[in-house]
């Protein structure tokens, strides 16, 4: 690639394809294979447009498929960090900050910045944007774990109040879809 | 899932899971395996996100994002068709359409349209979206082959003319990427 600006931006463009090995605990929902990181951020992608409405308050859809599209390219370096190890989950913070500052720098100074704002809005739950991003992260995997009967609920023993837990930002961000999630969530652990 | 609107959100999002199992003739740039086309989706919307300055004209980049997350779906059902096999594309358009048709139409019948209008949008190479988002579907699997050692090119023996010409649409939205994408082919096809 030359060493300009254009060049830089395509030497990032061949390193993130690096996500797509990046494998998650989340089951396709067929169970055939585990997830990995890049069609899991197109599917949270796809749910964001479809699911959009149900946001009670003013989206920036634009916004948050931007959040959606970057959140997880530090798990390049970093790997997928299982939501219910707290052993995994004591070192993520460091493991990513040091991937974050690796594969940003590989573009133009300008959109280093960029991709890093969008990354750090992400992982901070605090904007609209970042609520319903962060709630749509929560809601495929959910989706994909039950459909896989029980998929890394099952492979890992995980148990219905973890998942609660888990899933809470949904019900903070999507109050109308909570009784949904808690009905997908009681049928699978009630029947076992 | 409920029989109501959030339940035929979920019951589609759950469908188009299976994006992620339709193999496209491309490898990964490491020639691992061949990509899959949900997580080429998602690379093309990071692709626009980094590329949109090269676009000359005005465009909307959450159209453009819209446009390329859905661009694929009716893959579920018409597979993959490879873009260097005349006899795959003549019976491309009656399979696609039977599958917009099937998958589309689990939606609410506003989110049906919405999605169809998308797809066919971007079909159609018109509007500065369509065609940014086009570009960037030959742009990514460019970069790729040539990092794959030629990748679906050299598996399927496919020439130097045969790419110029599928690059075409590059060469027209993004002008100023034309000198060096030509450099990219030229470097792959002299060298053997």
């Amino acid at each position: 690639m030359p060493d300009d600006r254009v060049g830089q931006q395509l030497a990032f463009l061949i390193e993130v394809d690096k996500l797509k090995k990046v494998e998650r605990r989340t089951p396709l929902s067929d169970a055939s294979r585990l997830e990995n990181s890049a069609e899991h951020s197109w599917h949270l992608i796809v749910s964001a447009m479809i699911l959009r409405e149900h946001m009670p308050v003013e989206l920036d859809l634009l916004h948050a498929l931007e959040l959606l599209a970057v959140h997880d390219l530090v798990e390049i370096d970093a790997g997928d960090t299982f939501a219910y190890d707290r052993a995994e989950q004591q070192t993520r913070t460091q493991r990513e900050m040091a991937a974050a500052d690796r594969i940003f720098a590989l573009l133009p100074p300008d959109q280093h910045s960029y991709v890093r704002r969008l990354w750090e809005e992400f992982e901070a739950h605090e904007s609209a944007e970042s609520r319903f991003a962060n709630a749509m992260d929560r809601l495929q995997p959910l989706l994909q774990n039950a459909a896989a009967n029980g998929g890394s609920w099952r492979d890992h023993d995980v148990g219905r109040e973890q998942v609660l837990q888990r899933m809470a930002p949904i019900r903070s961000a999507l109050p109308d879809l909570w009784p949904v999630v808690l009905n997908i969530i009681d049928r699978f652990f009630t029947s076992g």
